[in-house]
């Protein structure tokens, strides 16, 4: 396995890349929300011609666990939604029937979601022995994006002990972000993508809120790339960087995950979710035919007890009359596009099967071409 | 206008029918749910061959009422389901978003529902002078049927007048069934149809709750009626009432609208209105094309305040783990079976347009068929 | 392992129910649809206390091929159709995106869908070794009903074995049904379950074409269960048969799948699919909040080619303004009636884990009630 | 009256304002598409204080026509889908369920949606006599913003005669843009706004389809504003164009209607309506709460007829997995996004009731911000 270097990777802010007015939380990452923890498993082996089963493989698995307890017993409410249904997650039906999730979120890449899903099942028997037992079943929920390109994807390597690295390392410490975890042999934009991660924080007026999104980028052709509305992927390929041969047609997938601690009920949250491809579009995607493109948001601020008593809970619920919502609207928006942006910036080159490459933005001449346009 | 007069109609249980197991509210009406209030409006004029804008005019206007005050500036939970889209239905966009309703619900005939939404506009307007104004704009509910085998209903004889009368004779006194309101021009079964509820009650363990439905029952086809599991269409057909001509094919339409006073958030009441298509066709329905069919749910167990202020509410929401559930999903299941028969037993014979002719159930031989399957 | 034998199991037919109005096809299965395969695998093993990953197994998987070819490269237009999405459903995302299936649909219990949804990848990557190379990836449909009172559902017993021996058994010739593949541990309405089927044809001058039902039936509670409207269920517990200590609360699922060489594109398939709960209704269901409940419809007319190429594709679709529509909806729902009724007669008694116990519907007692009702 | 003259205005592309890479149509406007005609009716009358029923007026109503011909007898395949439903649009309803329409699409003001449907059913009954006689009813399709800044709304001013005048003045030959027909009083980022259209051409290898799009826009806050991702709503603040008072919170809307000539059926519009808000985020939305934002997409490539036989049609359909489907898929992008700036470009200063007033986008003032972005 030969992992190219490129220059020093930095997140967009550190780049000088400011996208969108609010305030962000202390660390501008999903993990600003309280209670939220993300972990990576990262599987990079092999390299040179594709042999199914054996590799090479660039892949992974990544983790995000809306509170530190059981979440089996303490379920969170939560929505999603799906704006191109080109993908294969597992766990949607369910979580649009209660409006609820009741395991962390998986994401890996395609072919593998039935076995992260499987090991997903495992971890939460361990956890909840009476699950099968004497109370039902549960709803694993596992997405995903396309790492074919670089990945041996046929061969399905992330499996139980790649699962279970990704959960027992989740930490609210920070996150990891570009070609990691799931994100290890994902490409957004013609360069190197993968896991990037922003926050927003309402003022103290408006509640005083944190919003964090987490995306999985592996979406949009490098011709259409925009950061701060500058035409960067044109600019670039103008220059010397003209769109790598897989562009002749999308086959991405783009999933956001949103935590925040605002009161919201499932419904109040779909409502966020919908908001998250306006953020996308911002990053100057057309939504292509192949991609898989999906956002779930959930809320820290309730637990749904997994018992059956009492009749009647009470509960706090965000009055949606009020002009935060459009804070928060806005919040959603500024995340997820930063989120995108950090993930390009943060992922490093890295070669795949057969020869496959991903180069990384270049970060200079992305700077150089901003400041062309006055920004 | 000929209005032939049949034997004395009464409600299906008066006749003999028992439908399903639980235990009916007090009136075994919509209104057993506190502060829930209905009113008619019946226009019957003329008679003979059709002449558009003049007659005969067969129908008319039904409102249902959540609470006695101000439905703008204090909203209701509520969620619709559509089960057959052949409907013509305004007011649905804005229920899914926002899982609430704020004005009253009016029924109507299908080709009305322009002018009984500008009567609902106007009405509303008076309560509540602001809006357009300094607070933005309201969304009248109106649902439909196609009245037209009897009615002019190319005339759209229902207007601000009939609108008005309908929302102050509304009243919790008690609901009149059969062909009167909307449902004056209806027809169910191959039998004069429109207007029947029911109620259900849980047990005190399950919360002491109220379930009410009133349907406006303009659907199926003779050969198909079921009453309590027996073929009673095949039977009466079978015997010396053959289907009306009208059978060729169906051009129906079910208005569903079920109210209740248990803690439940739209999320919530969209599972019990996905439950109304089985009590539908214990009554022996296939979901005809031409039929729009639809339910809506509102619960009077919390008010949304239109205030913008303050920034969350405390609420109460049902736990869906706790058995009680499942009695409230039998009880909508029950009430809308019941509420359809009632329709049927409570509509007189109507003359209609160009010779057109409803007949009424006949109770006598209905309950004589049914003796014959032991019931 | 001890299976106890009942008396001959019939199907509703046979044993003198007749259910519907509609001729059947020949064999009265899904197979009538011509091109339509059907194959179970079934795995019966051990007896006695639970113990995790070792048994009792009673569980299996049943695998629906819409034709004998390579499905990936000759997709078949299809729709889905949640009702109660208590479900671990995988591929529904895609489907409802493209509205076509690309592999067959298997159905095995709820922890298993994981491994067999890998399994079912593991098998069409075989097929076609593009897949994650050259040409994207594959959307694997699975779907579940919870076996966890009979099984040792948390051991996930049915891996790649089963899923290969299912899929290269199906057969055109006719299907087995009760407890058998996926339907092995499951039960219905308080006795033993699994896997019924049924079929209908339209006449001559509406097209001839042939619509089949497969069910896997979970669900339902022993009292409420109705057979051609007879209260059968109450009955017999009044009698001598108690319902069953597990029917504290319904913790079931129905999946059923239609196909039809009907030339129906996805959106006419989904008005299919929302017929479904009306003939499940007749057995007297209200829709647990525990059950995962939904319909998958396909059609065999048309095939979608894998490939880029031409731009455009002629098609025959079907006139949704002639009548023949109402009949192909009647069609639905007595297919799905009687696929239930026919789980029900067809499954023989089956102990399980811990001493659990699945009743067969007693098929003379059953007639015994039919004939007090008059039929 | 005071309409208060602005300088010349001009298209976005006179103004040198080139958004997107691909190529328009002829007249870069919707009826580019082959067969499709707009009409408005425009009412500006009064001035000074509101009063109810009497003025200020400022509104209308547009009309948009899939073809010349009886739209009821020769309905077009179409879908819709709703962003953000705080919306009062009839006619959805049976959209989805039928993927049709049958009527000339209608644009007015919110509170006026009654009226106008009403209007329209009055149109197509005398247009069809059959209609509610013998064939059913009709399904008016009416959508709607907010004009109630500048407009008496609760006077609901547009009635059948204005209704009229639009269809029958739809004509091919152009489109009026800007603040006319429905787009009268209607406000987008602070600036008059209302009508706004583009379109697209696909190359001859792609099929040499026409896209194009229609937008009435009267949605998002002045500081949002982005003109080619240029932040000109901020840059105009900066300088001396502060925000006027009305942006405390955004009451908007923005309806957008597509038509191609590409054989597309329901569904495969449905995938065009979802890449919308792709559109509308280039220009810096956030998706406002109470903004009802939805859009509409119609085929001219297939006429449904109304008649029951032939039992089954032959039809095209674009193979979606050809790469073409990308291109149609930017076109929407570019179309919806260059629609909104030309309706903004387009618009003239309006005053309205109450000294309220809609200023016009200062088109040299937003150019020079352009060039100082390098654009």
């Amino acid at each position: 396995m030969k992992q190219v270097e490129g220059s020093k990777r930095l997140r967009a802010r550190e780049a000088g890349i400011v996208l969108g007015t609010m305030a962000s939380g202390p660390t501008n990452t999903i993990v600003d929300v309280p209670g939220v923890k993300v972990g990576h498993a990262t599987l990079i082996r092999g390299s040179g011609k594709l042999v199914r089963g054996v590799g090479p493989v660039r892949t992974g698995v990544t983790a995000i666990l809306p509170h530190g307890g059981n979440i089996f017993a303490n379920k969170v409410p939560a929505a999603a939604e799906v704006f191109n249904g080109f993908g294969k997650t597992i766990g949607l039906v369910q979580l649009a029937e209660l409006g609820e999730i009741e395991t962390p979120i998986l994401l890996t890449n395609t072919l593998n979601v039935g076995r992260v899903a499987d090991a997903l099942v495992g971890y939460m028997l361990e956890q909840n022995p009476a699950i099968g037992v004497t109370t039902g079943t549960v709803n694993p929920l596992v997405c995903e994006c396309n790492d074919g390109y670089l990945n041996d994807i046929g061969g399905r390597h992330v499996g139980e002990q790649e699962v279970r690295e990704a959960l027992n390392s989740a930490s609210d410490a920070g996150v990891a972000e570009g070609n990691i975890g799931a994100g290890t042999g994902m490409q957004a934009y013609g360069f190197a993508g993968g896991i990037g991660t922003a926050s927003r924080r309402l003022s103290a007026e408006d509640g005083g809120y944190t919003l964090g999104a987490l995306v999985l980028a592996n979406f949009g052709m490098r011709r259409d790339l925009l950061i701060a509305g500058v035409p960067v992927g044109l600019e670039l390929m103008r220059a010397d960087q003209p769109a790598p041969e897989k562009e002749k047609r999308e086959r991405g997938s783009v999933i956001v995950v949103l935590a925040t601690d605002t009161p919201l009920d499932a419904r109040q949250l779909g409502r966020l979710t919908r908001r998250v491809p306006l953020g996308l579009a911002r990053t100057g995607t057309h939504g292509g035919h192949g991609s898989g493109d999906l956002a779930i948001a959930f809320s820290t601020a309730a637990h749904i007890p997994h018992a059956a008593t009492p009749l009647v809970r009470t509960v706090q619920v965000f009055n949606e009359q009020h002009p935060a919502l459009d804070r928060l609207f806005a919040a959603v928006v500024e995340a997820t596009e930063e989120a995108v942006i950090n993930a390009l910036c943060q992922a490093r080159p890295l070669d795949g099967r057969d020869g496959h490459f991903a180069e990384a933005l270049p970060l200079a001449k992305t700077r150089a071409v901003l400041q062309r346009y006055g920004i």
